[in-house]
């Protein structure tokens, strides 16, 4: 169960975003994947090989059809047979659910940027890397505290996942 | 898979420990369960139901019979079927070992204490809440990355926890 | 010059940032003042008394005269001879040079949000608490690691703060 | 009063200590400087010059002569006229009796490691900043929130600097 290669595929959301200082620049910009700056706080190191494969760095409420084939794509390609896709969550179920590949495929994100105090994304991306390894061949969403299959999860106005 | 009541038992050990600021203390201290912490950082808020319990505050190094007895009984009298044991690295396994109980239990911690930045703690526990969800019934332990079945994990010198 | 009360006066800016995680919201918003937190970590406790008053929660972009009239009568109505105001960097020199009182008082900010790792907040608030016990009656700005008085200073184009 | 070059000279204390992972290990350590980190959190950047010189990594209560007579070298050899020192809390008022230099000297150090969140570090170093560039010759601490005469401060039993 233990000991296997994961691939992190990372396509921006909440979870990279960070504050740049910029004059005039009033906003959050989506910068590089925070996953690896998760991984790099296990100790003394990770006893998984992995890779992080940036494909994009965009807000998921301006993803669309090309986008989400070029996840597809990168799933269907990675090594191995563990996948854990970031993701901003706000279309990060109907991503989820376009996604067909016979692997191990976990999505997740966080709803405060990793660059913040108090992030729920150390939180998130262990949990997602604690279900990848534990599940069978699926597409599943880990966010909000739990683990779904892709088809059973919805995400609510107030922007928690449960059960549909 | 999801929405189900998770039953968090607190022991001490590294995950716990804080820098008390009184003159003459030039140690770190075991202080409440980190765990509460992390699970706060979830937003908008856990979509589980659960409970933490402190039973001790110890180091693990000094863990002794009584004490896993202690461990074993509390997991046994927990509510529901899935429980999360925070407990110092350097006995976990010894204590995983020793626990039997008819439920999914996973045992983490940490190699930084949560208090710290950097910590690995918030990934680890994220990490055994994900795989408590997914398992079956037996006693696991998330550490260094995986989750490994209480008799295929040993730790080796440098603190990394590896299949045996 | 120890033991004296500090008035500090908060406007909103970068420093008191937070990002929010409701849907449809990509941004950031400006929330409680971040001088609070800041001064909730000096240990065992500060040596100084002091309130915090929060007149406005603006983006300094936003501010106009009768926002600058708001913050000069706090200054002119705060107890005692020691005022800092938290404010944001943009409009921070101009504030600075229609303030006037016959007290000393220290502006200061951020470039990054206080809520936010690696922040420059804390450091740029104990520049702030360090001049206004040191400083004869005036105005001053603390930023970008040096403490200047309101009329020979000038803000770049890419944020710092120099002499002019 | 800004731009000017500081010199800061670290000997240890609980502002450099952070928490090693391996085996056995239940204790703190002292790591490398932490004012170095916390001068890189100014941004864009530091309109200062600066130097870190680390000329000990000791517990503030195992000082002894032999080092305070190498803090004193260091303040007087010290480029420049403007000189902070990081050092332990619970020697720092004994140490600043015994320099003696024709500089401006401020002395600070934490009461919690920079390493933890919540620490007084950043604010501490921030404060010994704003105060060496505004202050006299002499030699000063700024702890607890203010800033102190060498000869007017005690520090309490409860860890809290106050005047005498």
């Amino acid at each position: 169960m233990a000991d296997e290669y994961i691939h992190f595929v990372t396509t921006g959301g909440t979870i990279d975003k960070d504050y740049l200082t910029h004059k005039g620049t009033r906003n959050f910009t989506i910068d590089d994947p925070a996953v690896e700056r998760i991984l790099e706080t296990i100790a003394p190191e990770p006893n998984f090989d992995y890779a992080v494969e940036s494909i994009m760095k965009k807000d998921s409420l301006d993803a669309d059809d090309d986008d989400r084939e070029r996840i597809r794509e990168a799933c269907r390609e990675a090594p191995g047979e563990n996948v854990v896709v970031t993701h901003g969550s706000d279309t990060m179920i109907e991503t989820a659910r376009q996604l067909d590949c016979d692997k191990t495929v976990v999505l997740t994100g966080a709803a405060r940027p990793q660059r913040m105090t108090d992030s729920d994304a150390a939180f998130n991306v262990g949990m997602a890397v604690g279900a990848v390894q534990s599940l069978d061949t699926g597409v599943y969403v880990a966010m909000s505290g739990s683990v779904y299959e892709h088809d059973e999860v919805e995400k609510r106005e107030d922007g928690q996942f449960v059960s549909r």
